[in-house]
């Protein structure tokens, strides 16, 4: 694996183009923490495959679009190449670029909204990075949080902008208990999955092993930790009483799974300590995104990774140090 | 006075159970800044009181609970052991506490809840440390806020969790002025203790004079402050034409209450510009608390002491020099 | 031109008097950015002759009324003298004093409103200072709408306060495409001007020209831009299809226009780049303006400066540097 990496490194640095493909991948890769460019590619054919099967081409396309207008964007800001070669400045923009076709009918204007958020995504990762190196902590996925819901809440004031599959504006309800029904083994397995590939917007189980496979190649704690936010966030939900078909459509579960991976395997140092504290703040994904779920009701936009980002950063700033014992 | 507390902290130092007893005495000491284990000891037993009287003994129980596996988790993160000794990271967790039991039903689920709140609510707390020590200011009881908020936001999503006495979801209404019904002197005096008794989620007569001799024992100018800060809270309501029911029980008045112990007498040194200054704070303190109930309006959920930690923070923040004159 | 500022700021030094004035009148001219005695005698005509030709002469006085009240805290408050005599601490307190009595019924508390709106502008200028100073990052018109959202919002909570000019509040409910119809050249020269107007929140064709004109005799650039950004907004809105009541009032064009001036001809050096950077910050302004009143529909308040605040400080606190080539 390494060896086909160094051959690729090679190739990248003696052409434009490739490089320039390099970025892309990376910037892919880098949804879920990974600077590696094999992982982006299967993470974008798991995309391409949920995006088809799913019936709705358009999200693909999205991201891929947004991701270029990000990269380019960055390329003509003069941004570090450092990060700009780890892909740093595109897995905002790719997100942003799968979220507006989910939630936003395909008109014209829809495609000139994907180019501006890629490329606004940039602008804003450059802001709040600089915010938060005061505090040495990364930006996580809050361009992408951020610029999407600025886009899609605007979609209300422009009749040009259809935002005809956000979700409906209304008044916060308690769960009935009867949603909650008893998850059969079946279901379990399916909210497991579909945890998994919601992290990039999409609800489909080869996806999701796409999307571990790719995880795997680069980082195989980063893919045990995946499983582990995975399971804990369901078991979480469903023992808490939370709407079955949350759990099973993985909504519930993308951001336990992006916050395991980020604490457990990417920020810390695996320890048990580190094992301990990570799985609280998974759980307390869970909790979150349900408060999220509430906050965003009478606004009718999605949450997205935004309990994730909110969880990690609060388990990030403390800055604890696990490793001396 | 301070013979006694030479005489306890001697013990403490000699023995963990006692040493552990001060943290959580203090932890409740300083949810009105006071690190003093007597202080402690009183608002214990004024909270005890109220929440026995009310009827709601779960409330008592939950911030003890809430306070010691608040304090363990500090220990376990191996915080520093002068804050952990003045009780910093105790105040939020007890609130939490107090805060879980008051708003939900008593399911079993409440009590795993309470202790996640109390746990968490220390991770809260150095993350609010970290960013606000750029700025050298304290982050008061903005852990409790937040972690309550987004608990007590959750239960809409969880069958399991029964957040039976939030406030109702609705529709800002402006009041009407027929609410506002001029107060009697004995409506007065009942606003007066129940706003002291409010900093921590009881309207009680007794527990507010209980908690205003906490506030004595260890700082006279604090619990000066805390009867202006109620005094001047009422009569700024009154005159602004608010809800007399809401003054009565002292829901406009806990929020000033700590504005005026903070800026009066803990974070600026008592003088004549100061105190002007601090009766502006204080009456601004009464003007948000009527802006965060509608803000909280269309979320159900209660605005806690967030009036208090805004107004305080941007009176803190322009670190002004009231010494030099 | 500079020989008259000159021959005025002899004046002012000379006579406490006049550097109060002189503190007020550049106050007034902060709103655009301009440290100019003239800009501010300009902009307060315009403010004046808006305010009374649209029947609403309170809305002049608050102004006044706050900027004096706002002066005289700073200088209670010993802040800096350079600031002071820049009128930094002027212009929150200006636009708070213009904004209560535009939304809220002419009662007497208004006016003790208005006077504690300008005085705590200050306060809260002090405090974003002091945080935005981290990464050297103006706070722009911040204050100002912190400050006047919670007083208004606060509007609700007290019988003593009418709010009667509020926006309603709502459900938020998308623009129906018929509102957006086709704009005639009247309509897109009305929009022009009501749209740098609507900057003082009036709106108003010959107070525009004397802004205007106000701007170019303190800086020609600021004019320029502040034109093309009521160009590119109107385009903007009427291209994404925003309703076209909205656009002819101005409503969707001061937040561009803000924009344009603050990143064009401010905050960086006009160049080529530094052109195509505002340009995509001034339409993001406009849709951002979108997002912020479905954002404010459930509180019924007003948007105010909200939309140029974050977009301004996301395009400033990257710190790119334009001028290296």
């Amino acid at each position: 694996m390494n060896k086909s990496l160094a051959w690729w490194e090679g190739l990248s640095a003696s052409s434009t183009v490739l490089r320039f493909v390099d970025r892309l991948l990376r910037g892919i890769g880098q949804v879920m923490f990974q600077d590696n460019p094999l992982s982006g590619l299967l993470f974008f054919i798991a995309i391409a495959w949920g995006s088809w099967a799913g019936g709705a081409p358009q999200v693909a396309i999205g991201g891929l679009l947004a991701l270029v207008a990000g990269t380019l964007t960055a390329q003509w800001l003069r941004v570090d190449t450092a990060g700009l070669n780890a892909g740093l400045y595109g897995f905002n923009a790719y997100l942003t670029g799968l979220a507006l076709p989910t939630f936003m009918a395909a008109t014209p204007q829809l495609w000139v909204y994907v180019v501006l958020g890629g490329a606004v995504s940039v602008v804003f990762m450059l802001a709040l990075v600089r915010v938060f190196s005061t505090w040495s902590v990364s930006v996580l996925t809050a361009p992408f949080v951020l610029i999407s819901w600025l886009l899609l809440l605007a979609t209300n004031a422009f009749a040009g902008l259809e935002g005809s599959a956000l979700p409906p504006v209304g008044v916060i309800v308690p769960i009935d208990a009867a949603a909650a029904n008893p998850l059969q083994l079946g279901d379990f397995l399916q909210g497991l999955v579909t945890s998994i590939s919601q992290v990039f917007l999409k609800g489909n189980g080869l996806a999701a092993l796409l999307l571990l496979a790719g995880l795997a190649v680069s980082s195989l704690p980063a893919a045990v930790f995946a499983l582990l936010g995975a399971v804990v966030g369901l078991i979480t939900a469903h023992a808490l009483g939370a709407e079955s078909q949350l759990i099973t459509a993985g909504l519930l579960g993308f951001n336990p799974v992006l916050t395991a991976i980020a604490l457990g395997a990417v920020f810390y140092r695996p320890s048990p300590r580190v094992v301990i504290y990570t799985l609280v703040a998974t759980v307390l994904s869970v909790i979150v995104q349900g408060a999220m779920i509430a906050l965003m009701t009478p606004f009718g936009i999605p949450t997205l990774t935004a309990a994730f980002v909110l969880v990690t950063w609060l388990f990030l700033l403390p800055a604890l140090k696990f490793e001396q014992s």
